[in-house]
């Protein structure tokens, strides 16, 4: 019969120990498939145990399934086929895959970033939203535990309808707005909802991670030239494009503001075809530091075809993943049918969080400081940049945008070349061309300077690092 | 020239006031486009308010594409297509689309949910969530709003794969964790790493959200039947099935446990060919209420061919949405040459409090005292039901399986028939059948008894006027 020695010292329970000498015994053929296992009773006596700790292990070892029990005979061994213990080729799970060891962003400390566009972490209202948190986890537990509808729960979709209403002149219906956990996953749940067969167009130059979203789903996508504008809707017609992706408040990285022509040509586009839609990116308006905000899409939208999209990662913080759509009739009718199924991405404690700081007052207070800090910021590194020896050989446009501005710099150097001279130094920039696909249509020796998270620590040192590096440039 | 009367008692600044005054005669014609508009000096003499006002105006104006200014000549009406203005159908955005005002779930309160599978609110660990989470927020601020990379935090990664060393016997690199928003989202990001080309099989009966995913997003898929066990790496083969998506520690709905040797024969198969995998979902192995937990697929996986999935929804909350997934190294180098540009879908605070959760120790305690707490719970039931003017006509099986068991009626009613005659009395019964994609393949009269959420208030009523149910329809 069967015999084993059981350890005590190490704490695994005895039937733990037993089901795992039968395993090993049966996965090396000690035990054969087919063989019949000891009876309880007689198993229990053989090794000194208790007939409960034997039948503990052998229920074990039916439910994993290495043995059976016939009812009236017994348990025996079953056929598990052995050979597959021992694949071949089992080292493979350790192929090298060169991974570092750690996957923290490889941040390169940098003397100075003209590029970075996280939000500036010391910008955001930490101890209100602690505070909101607190509050919210001391409040009623029910609401918290209830499971939040799949387009977020109702207080947050109130108080961001409100909030544009007040901000944004928009007239919104709270069951209209699906609450996500980021823009990009939005995205996806447009893509499903419009279908995989719809043709996309993005603006170009635009932000990158849009027409990457579009390609790892496999979509079809065109670049509109931005340029272009006055052709744009024959474009769109000529391309059979479907859907439009747009930034119309405030292009990225241009900065520019889309005329209220092309506004209302694009819409008489989308009313012309039943499946057309255009999705507005609306990512950034709250900062636009001088004049009203530049009326949305959707607020002159009168026939359904625009969904508007918006985020807090801008406005709050990078680390806090809230975004929000708004669907047009007809696409939230389809939404329910199609995809409410889907669980809400975003915890109940962050929706009910960002709802309390919406609602009492708090986002706009924020909105407000944060406008005049970033005219401030603006303006220094503006100052910074024209009381500079680099002020001869720049120019500065597209002011008004919200956390950048466009420099153009006169040298005979490459965009590429100049980067990689600033990157030698320390300084991170970053060319307007890198944000176009046909980089052929870039005005060149144009860069982007992304002051959200800028630090000015080194700034000056910065700047005249580049002066130099434009004069030596030009002296070869 | 133009004139207009501005109204002080609203709070409306001047420049809006006079923004919107132009922008409404351009729009109905007052002033055609190439109209010049009058010099700011003259209009400001002429409506009685500064120079600065105007000139705010017309750069709002101009920003929004309504006017042009010429440098030495003035400012000139932009020609905005004013057709376009009054957009014919206007009132589309209004159709009636049936929804109704409120979108919070319509939930019916039933006087037994014998389906619901929602974690158990009451169990949630609050008081040492709340107190993490303030711990947290009063830790380093910084850690806290620096961006997550997009596979999620290192501590968090680090802590999962601790937890699964020490409780699943699995020993996984923190690097190829994936933390996501939830299951439902993680699947979206596999579909695109695995390719929307590729041929899926779902488990039948199993799961329905899983298929509507797929379905959702284009992906071609089969069902495998449930009962044709010994055939599945053959029925796989036929179909061509690239990506087999499984949950063999604990099957839904049935809690059957995948028998060693289909596990063994089905990594023989996925090793077989390249683009072969395994998804493997172990979304609630941790509540095997006897016997060890089942060793999960991804611990016998000597080849690389298993996604391991499994979540915090079930285990902690269904308000927290905290997944995540482990890549085999090969798919770990191709997520992040394609999918690391996607931010991380979980807050950074969620993420931390977590962790903080896991790796001291909290989340082990709460699993050991929710398996009594469901042993009991399912224990209390099962007497209820055994001791009950029912227990002549049922049977009872899985019960080992976490948190449901299976309950079989000896009836002539149609499982339609009863479902419909309990929820007229409001008890809700879900039918086994319902969980089939092909219902001739379901056994019938069986019914899903899932105990997680289970509230036992009115459960001896509803178990009396169950059986009184099935009397009266023998009787007719």
């Amino acid at each position: 019969m069967l015999t084993y020695t059981f350890s005590s010292g190490d704490g695994i329970p005895l039937y733990e120990q037993l089901t795992n000498f039968i395993k090993k015994d049966i996965s090396d053929g000690t035990i054969a498939a087919g063989d019949k296992l000891p009876s309880k009773r007689t198993f229990a006596k053989h090794l000194g145990i208790s007939t409960i700790t034997i039948e503990t292990a052998y229920q074990q070892l039916i439910a994993e399934g290495y043995i059976t029990s016939v009812p009236k005979k017994g348990y025996f061994v079953s056929d598990i086929l052995r050979e597959f213990l021992s694949i071949p080729g089992a080292d493979e799970k350790n192929i090298h895959t060169d991974l570092p060891s750690s996957v923290e962003p490889l941040r390169k400390s940098w003397l100075t970033d003209f590029s970075g566009n996280e939000s500036d972490p010391d910008t955001f209202p930490f101890l209100i939203w602690a505070k909101l948190t607190r509050e919210i986890l001391a409040g009623e537990k029910d609401r918290l535990l209830t499971t939040s509808p799949g387009i977020g729960i109702q207080p947050l979709r109130e108080a961001i309808a409100s909030h544009l209403n007040a901000f944004r002149g928009m007239s919104v219906d709270p069951d209209h707005i699906v609450i996500g956990a980021g823009t990009e996953y939005l995205y996806g749940l447009l893509i499903q909802l419009l279908g995989f067969q719809s043709k996309y167009a993005v603006e170009d130059p635009g932000h990158r991670k849009i027409p990457m979203i579009y390609e790892q789903h496999g979509i079809r996508f065109s670049y509109l030239p931005l340029e272009e504008d006055r052709n744009i809707p024959e474009i769109l017609q000529k391309k059979n494009v479907d859907i439009l992706h747009i930034s119309p408040s405030h292009h990225f990285p241009t900065g520019r503001v889309m005329p209220i022509r092309l506004r209302l040509s694009l819409l008489a586009w989308a009313k012309d075809k039943e499946e057309r839609y255009i999705i507005e990116d609306d990512y950034d308006s709250e900062f636009r530091l001088v004049g009203q905000p530049i009326p949305s899409l959707q607020a002159i939208d009168p026939a359904g075809k625009v969904i508007y999209m918006n985020t807090f990662t801008k406005t709050l913080s990078s680390t806090i993943r809230i975004s929000y759509m708004i669907l047009p009739p007809k696409l939230m009718q389809r939404f329910r049918e199609q995809l409410s199924f889907y669980s809400c991405t975003v915890s109940n404690f962050e929706q009910y969080t960002l709802a309390a700081f919406l609602s009492r007052g708090f986002f706009e207070k924020h909105l407000n400081r944060m406008r005049t800090y970033y005219h401030n910021k603006r303006d220094r590194i503006m100052k910074a940049l024209l009381e500079s020896p680099l002020a001869p050989v720049i120019h500065i446009s597209e002011e008004n945008a919200g956390l950048h501005f466009l420099m153009t710099i006169r040298t005979e150097l490459s965009d590429d070349t100049l980067t990689k001279l600033c990157e030698e130094k320390g300084i991170r920039i970053m060319p307007l061309s890198s944000f176009y696909h046909d980089v052929r249509k870039a005005n060149p020796h144009v860069f982007l300077v992304n002051y959200s998270s800028l630090s000015e620590e080194h700034l000056e040192d910065s700047i005249r690092i580049m002066a130099e590096l434009l004069k030596s440039g030009e002296d070869n």
